[in-house]
């Protein structure tokens, strides 16, 4: 099967999109979801994070990083059935990126390109960088049109 | 202080969309999120969500009700901040609800005149339909405006 256009579809969602719910769980395996900024790094197994220490699920990343993200297209289209849109589910794990190092001023960098009004939240000591390591993704191009991407798959699309 | 306007759009956030991120985490504590259509039920502190069981958050609902779902305005203007958009977090509890009730037929009716392309999959036995009694909820009405509303206080929303 030539799934090419499922992998330049899932590229494609990842690099134009900025604005995603953030999953993640406390110790007692309870859920929580927010809307997050995000920027996909040097692939697709790479997302930046930039989170208050304020904010509950910085909270639950810092006491254990497993998270999980989801990007979807926009249900602009009242007309039209949103199972049919384009999006795609990273499970992972995030790591703090410490601003002292070169991968932070390059996520920094690419963060402010596709979201530029964060400048000033660079400045909150509260703020901090997270690098979701991304281990697996399920795409869902439509209904019943859905693949899988391991980790190693995923750093070949950039 | 006057906070009425922030009720009324959190009313108008769940009634006028359609497309939620749900969160659910298994045992041991591990999130995930994915995208589905949900519809407002008597008032705000009640979601209906119908899935298929063949869905791995199905079966992390099935063993513990336990769910988050977030509902975010679309990021559809490049040169405007995200961080303006309004949105909402839920945390609460899933119940199926059985066919054989006229709950079951109320929400189906609602699902379906916010969703109608979903009516094909109600004939599909793997399908369940399930009541998000809402806990709480974390409303954002743009940056640094946000609110936190009890369960109660959405019961009274309708």
């Amino acid at each position: 099967m030539n799934d090419h256009p499922m992998r330049q579809r899932l590229l494609h969602l990842l690099t134009h999109h900025r604005w995603a719910a953030l999953a993640t769980a406390d110790a007692s395996a309870t859920p929580m979801v927010s809307m997050v900024g995000y920027v996909m790094g040097q692939n697709a197994s790479v997302i930046y994070l930039h989170l208050s220490r304020l904010a509950a699920h910085t909270g639950n990343l810092l006491a254990d990083g497993k998270a999980a993200l989801v990007v979807s297209e926009s249900d602009i289209d009242a007309a039209a059935d949103p199972q049919e849109l384009t999006r795609v589910s990273l499970q992972g794990r995030c790591v703090v990126v410490t601003r002292d190092n070169g991968e932070y001023s390059t996520a920094k960098a690419h963060y402010l390109q596709r979201l530029p009004a964060s400048e000033r939240l660079f400045d909150f000591p509260d703020f901090v960088m997270f690098r979701l390591e991304v281990e697996s993704a399920r795409f869902v191009g439509g209904f019943a049109q859905a693949r899988s991407f391991s980790r190693e798959e995923l750093g070949t699309l950039s």
